[in-house]
């Protein structure tokens, strides 16, 4: 099967790490297409960036119509309603995702992101999603999601010290990446927190494959239909 | 990988259907270990027989060391805590499952289950998880789980019945189908109905798939710590 | 004081009916600027017309800076957070606004808005503004946002036989007009049903006129920041 | 536009500087008639004195039938319903009006009022109209409602650390000030903390304008009905 | 031990049969001392009622100073917020008593109660208590309370046919009769349906027996402290 | 009438002191059996624990069929829905009577356990029984639950130190001491913080008794039929 996993910013080095994320997870025999938007912001943080986004998105998903399913690569969901609705295609954002791999592991997790201003829209997403009762906390390391490009020691280490934080004050038992460009990070914080370390890109390219396994696709009565 | 599939109750035609769902959506690399309790309720309808089973699951997942990730095929998820607090495997619920499955691929679903008697233990199970608020309605047929197994033409007419109110009354997009002695009608009546219809088994198998290949597990700090 | 009224759909005869509508209510020393945006689409009728007309919304606003306030006259409140970001005016959604109306005025209040599809939109509105509860219903006429154009007596029918259902159904107390469209109708329903008949633009407007005399306007720490 | 706005209890230094605060937001076309109830505690602190207040209130509300408008200016909305009943007017709270102007400006706020023994009401009120989600905290300064008429500077430096602890410690990105004896500090402390403080005498009578405007009025079917 | 039983209205044949369902149940070593109001409404329907019924209510509290616990026989749970904080001893309101026996014995029940204007306030009172989740419908004959001291069988006969609406509508598994003055019909109708039917006044008075007995009274620190 | 109160683990040190705490606030008249399970665990910690000490349970409770009632005296309240479903008689869990205990004389309570593995189990109950939202805090103490049979200092300072806890942080008015091995320190904890501290053995045999007073007994329509 085919997978298109679609950044909907511009930054192309973040591109290539969400292909890579999503092509270690993925089974031999599924192509995973990673792209992204050739309009829009270079990163997206806050309501503002969430919605310009979208136009490029929804182009860039129109540029692939052999694929199986969608998965949309920004940890705020941007754009996957309409999405969903454009398409017939199981479509998954990667912040929701994590979320229900999170809650199928664990009892309470936490979300670690970027900026402050990010916490609201997630806060948001994961009330509509019904999973906020699971989520003890949306931490923010106030790193911009640029800065997760540069590889700087220290980055890691405000990672490190708030997911110190969610297992002593939050008692949570895993831990939810906030952000497409954490995605490479999955591994090695799980082995030495023990505990599960979520990546949603992961989740999201997984999940994809067992939507298209079950042959279960987006409904196109309701909420999604298009006509 | 190798999938063990309990079927916690001791009717092994249920089993062998449960088994049949499980492979057809598997990956060909997946081995399905198909499987039910030695001791036990025949069927699992109420509170009663979900207490009843739990010893019987236990001790069958403890015959099975050797295996993956662990699919408990009853729809109330039934011993799917204690199984988790046992096992330090990806533990999923075939309930659980089908809910996560509906609430990506539509904005509201209907679960279609056997008697009354098991819709509150099914409402409590939507509300702990958080997906209470996807689901339109949880409706009984008032077929019991065995009599699904005689393939009488009528059990099926009763189940479309509650599939044509779902749309109409309740708006749902997608239908889950609310017991394990269904996994055979999915494709039929998702044809027949133009929507998704999710089986739990396949949700579960697919999911515990998708989890395995996330080298993600059941969190072993807090609420399923066993030490 | 000087209040945008922006209609986000590009129909410039429902632009004319909420200018309308805005300058029905408006206190005399208040001047009212509708617009609408340049481009995007004709009306907004589920989640892609929801994220499609965003652009062409950010545009106009940022046409007209020597404002107080602006009121999205769209009922799905697109826009609304984005628009909250970029500026620091007061922002209310007519949607939202109406919720708000509604909810000071009536214990349990019925929206009753145009497509099916717009309904589940809705919906995650007012779960998010903490306001479903006193909603009793989000009722579909089935009535196309364009339809209401025409002026065809069966349209308003259709309104009429909605409101009986949320007075005799839902026991509902108030009535909120979901679309921009119904803005003309406002009176004349109030006065026939002898209840509580509520537009969102002439919320809006007034509510608009409140925030500005109390000198308060969008936070700019948290949600809305933009630096 | 004539505006009742009521004071429940008999302190006549707290109704003059409510009478300041409405009449400072009020249109120039708005006459204010701020008054207090005759009989009853002279302050609302806890359980008790929101019982005991209400039959003053009422006959004070019964002594002015010339008004179009009705404000009830105690933070605990105490007898808002009973009003609605009595009469066919618009009728606010200026808790319930505070706390929907923070909404319209802000995704989350903190309340800050007098006494610890007042809060549950106040979580009560916020609970039932829907609002509870956008409310980080309610905070108590354990200030007494009348310590507050003496001027003191250390009661506004009790208030100042209360804000910065929403800021700081909630994330609130507005402050409500929940108690009609600090209706003088808005402006104040909004400038110096860069943040909407919101005052509910100014918002109720702004609100109770818009509703006017919008000839909305309290319905009587249902909750509020009185025959 | 001696337990008040007030009832906050000044009809004294509700009270008559209020203290008999109250001797009906209680320990032959329980005094009951049955009392009414001396002013205030003849019946508490609606908003108004509640509110004008407390000073009466709180007076004759003051008047029985030798009792172990105080009963406020009003459905509406009128003034127990206000008693509780005058006294410190334990305090019920028949509504709330009748609530949580029915959650002890049920999975969900409905309420069956007079008027539809009483209607809100007990759901506000079922969501404050949290008892909302099982109770699955509030519904109304539509009989005054007075009316029912008459004694008219069509009275009886509109309770029996909102009983079995409650049974096949709303699937309840007990009912709740939603007026003290229906005190005397819980035997009779649970004989009749087969499932089980509470009254306020005797839930309330052996709740007030068990607190006693468990030595447990009203809390005085926080939201019912009086200093 | 005669109460059967079961331990469901087969620690008889717990049963003795179980008994004792039944005892001392019994009716004179009433009769309490103090048992325990034959089999299963010695102590409840955890979701296996709480699975695997059910069969026990059902089988002693099937031993004493004289009885009018059953309190099941473990605080996770394990069994009580197959208890529920196998009976006719009133069945309370001593976790759920305690909470609805604390409900009816404090605003906000918290509960003082053992273990954390425990607390996920006891917040699962909470938001199922609707009276999450009175708890301000679950808090394990990571005592041990046999630790408590030894009777050290130590522990009692580690509770003392929880309560305290409670008190400043959590603002709780009452207090729940969550494990059947406390029930010897209610009296003297509350007598020590001045504030009501509620044992759910005590809760429970009072409730039980209130409740055969009443003559209500569990629903056998719907969740807890058995036919």
């Amino acid at each position: 099967m085919k997978i298109l996993v679609v950044n909907p910013n511009t930054t192309t080095s973040m591109t290539t790490k969400i292909g890579a994320a999503a092509r270690a997870v993925a089974r031999p025999d599924t192509e995973i297409v990673a792209t992204n938007s050739r309009n829009g912001p270079a990163s997206i943080q806050g309501f503002l960036d969430v919605a310009n986004c979208v136009p490029g998105l929804l182009e860039e998903v129109g540029r692939h119509t052999d694929v199986d399913a969608i998965v949309v690569a920004c940890f705020d969901d941007t754009g996957v309603d309409a999405v969903r609705t454009l398409s017939s295609l199981p479509v998954l954002g990667i912040g929701e995702a994590a979320y229900h791999a999170a809650s199928m592991i664990a009892n309470k997790f936490s979300v670690i992101t970027t900026l402050s201003r990010s916490v609201p829209g997630l806060e948001n997403n994961l009330q509509r999603y019904g999973l906020a009762q699971k989520c003890a906390r949306v931490r923010a390391t106030e790193i911009p999601v640029l800065k997760l490009e540069e590889g700087d020691p220290a980055t890691l280490d405000r990672i490190r010290s708030e997911i110190r934080a969610s297992i002593e004050q939050d008692h949570s038992e895993a831990i939810v990446l906030g952000c497409a460009g954490m995605a490479d990070l999955m591994a090695k914080l799980s082995d030495e927190f023990g505990l599960p370390v979520i990546d949603g890109v992961a989740a999201g390219v997984t999940f994809a494959e067992a939507l298209v396994n079950n042959k279960l696709s987006t409904s196109k009565i309701g909420a999604y239909s298009n006509s």
